[in-house]
């Protein structure tokens, strides 16, 4: 089954319009590239209603959101709406200060998302309209673990389900839910945690895999997440000795532009719950 | 001919000013750098008249431009052309929204440009004032190939001619021309698509070639645009296996980096036409 | 000593709030993460109060500065401030404009920083309060050199007791000093001058160690500028015959993220003056 959603990525090629922050950007433009899309970003309340217009799926991502750029995500998102284009939700730092609560908050009553995907920290940030997240990354106190696994499951799912978007909560077992039906992936390696951007990465692409496959939405959201942990894997098993972060930043950008359908057929490891 | 643009670069080092998109400013300025260059990058109004007079040229590219940075284009372009510093201009989608589209037209109506670079659909939109780019790529319907070359030489020479700029339309053909002489550029690999940014590289870099070369803009900028070319070949030619578009973008900066002179010489495949 | 500075950021992890340019956000983020510190960017001005309280240490570093992010700028300083967290100055391209100059000015008036790191160009702008720097790199005429070091110490020293903030001046020999004492670091390869950006992750990470040693911060911010310098080492004995300037960047990053503490310890090369 993910094998399908990627060969369609790779031949319908959407245009992907992204609004996010400057600090991986490039890193998203490439891997939406390598994935077999075509990004394109634009910021500015006076086009990205043009822009929108013409891709297939908008990606909107609040890392180093603005008084600017944050009307243009609402003008954005409506629009996407219109057209009923695929929308996906990064709500990057939500909880971490009250402007990006809040404006995670106003994107989820103004716009309707297809996915949101965030670290748990964030999802319950949304989930709770407040939240202390540290940073950008996920609370200690919130990593999803064997443990506590079917907990969050249920919390996934009643989110998705009253807010009406497929859920996905990334981080060392990432759990994809529609509402109804959970994946749990068991994708990726602790490495990826060391370079910035994976998420930010994997929204970006999810946003590729959702437009290029509009009749099932969950399977090609879980796609591209397990795509993305499986090409931290491929990544993490070239690393030489003196290999760091910034290779292996690379290396997962060129394990997704060498993955085949098949290759991630075989290399994803997910149940349902 | 081209050998010795290059040596110039090298030799006189020049700073070149760039208002650039937040997409790929860190590989225009390392290319710049590679090329033996030095960039400085600034797009406040109110610094950008005195960054352009320390510098000896001027890079402006629209990818992700908004409200504050155009009218930095606008001040920036000016000034330069005061001092008489050449200036390039990188259309980027002008044609995917009316707000490129339009910026893009007031910079040729209130700035005299020196090169103007872009894909064939972008420098249509100039041409006619309008356009229906796909995003930042090129209509495949645009394409330049072997049949339609004379076309599209015509098309830029009539093009290079009333606006009194050198056209540099880059894609599997590349075509450079002041109207009177074109050259036809057959460096290049088509995995350069996959890269997010080797336009906006290319222009970088072409203003830091023509900067460098002040009595001769035409073949400088064709020496800068076989140079990318170049580069993309001997970059392909260095990947292994695993490698992907990631490892591609940085090998093409370090190709530039290590290309000699006549390296440079050697390599260039033109015709004139 | 420096040992100490490097296993204190790897076992308390600080969270760093970066206002930061969009050029090298990126490797700033990058190499935070490297050192065993976490990253945020964050520079709207009604989230930067915020964020920076979650955070342990600032760093603000004033390349592609704009109006809206100036006021952000003054608004973090003073936070950091009142919280005592210590904050990094790095006043990129200080004396290339009006508006640099005057900014840079601005925040030694308003916030207190714990360290400034720049070029000498920079640094000369700063304590004479105007300058001629060449876009964001010294001035030839200013190096750096064993003729001149004890003249830079001088100054370095002078500047330092005048402003109360540890000076640190980095170039072909680097300058730290707290105005008592001086450390001269030989670490460093002149090839690190082709990247851009290793001044603004030598910044950033500085912070990391200033953040997570607070009883030691002279020695923390040598052991940071040793760090990259040595980094830029390793990296250089890395490259093979066609890597360039983009690879080397990655190698940099990967250097510190394989550094451990004895490796800095070992490697680093200081005196005191």
């Amino acid at each position: 089954m993910f094998k399908d959603m990627l060969e369609n990525v790779r031949k319908k090629c959407p245009l992907i319009h992204n609004i996010t922050n400057y600090v991986t950007v490039n890193d998203c433009a490439n891997i939406v590239l390598a994935c077999g899309a075509s990004p394109i970003m634009a910021d500015d309340k006076d086009e990205v209603a043009d822009i929108t217009a013409i891709c297939t799926g908008l990606n909107i991502n609040i890392g180093t959101l603005n008084s600017r750029t944050i009307a243009s995500m609402l003008i954005a998102g409506k629009r996407a709406n219109e057209l009923n284009h695929p929308v996906v939700l990064d709500p990057v730092g939500a909880g971490a200060s009250k402007l990006r609560t809040d404006t995670a908050m106003q994107l989820l009553k103004e716009v309707k998302f297809s996915v949101i995907r965030g670290n748990i920290s964030e999802i319950k940030t949304l989930a709770s309209g407040s939240g202390t997240t540290k940073g950008v990354d996920a609370d200690v106190a919130d990593k999803v673990t064997e443990e506590n696994l079917d907990e969050v499951v249920a919390f996934a799912k009643a989110f998705a389900e009253k807010i009406g978007a497929i859920i996905a909560i990334t981080g060392s077992i990432d759990v994809v839910t529609d509402g109804k039906k959970a994946y749990c992936i068991r994708n990726g390696h602790p490495m990826m945690s060391s370079i910035t951007g994976t998420g930010c990465q994997l929204s970006a692409m999810t946003a590729a895999f959702i437009a290029a496959n509009p009749e099932h939405p969950l399977e090609a959201a879980a796609a591209a997440v397990s795509a993305m942990g499986y090409a931290g894997e491929v990544a993490y098993n070239r690393l030489s000795e003196m290999d760091g972060n910034a290779t292996y930043r690379n290396y997962i950008i060129d394990a997704i532009y060498n993955m085949t359908p098949d290759m991630l057929e075989e290399g994803a490891k997910y149940e349902m719950r």
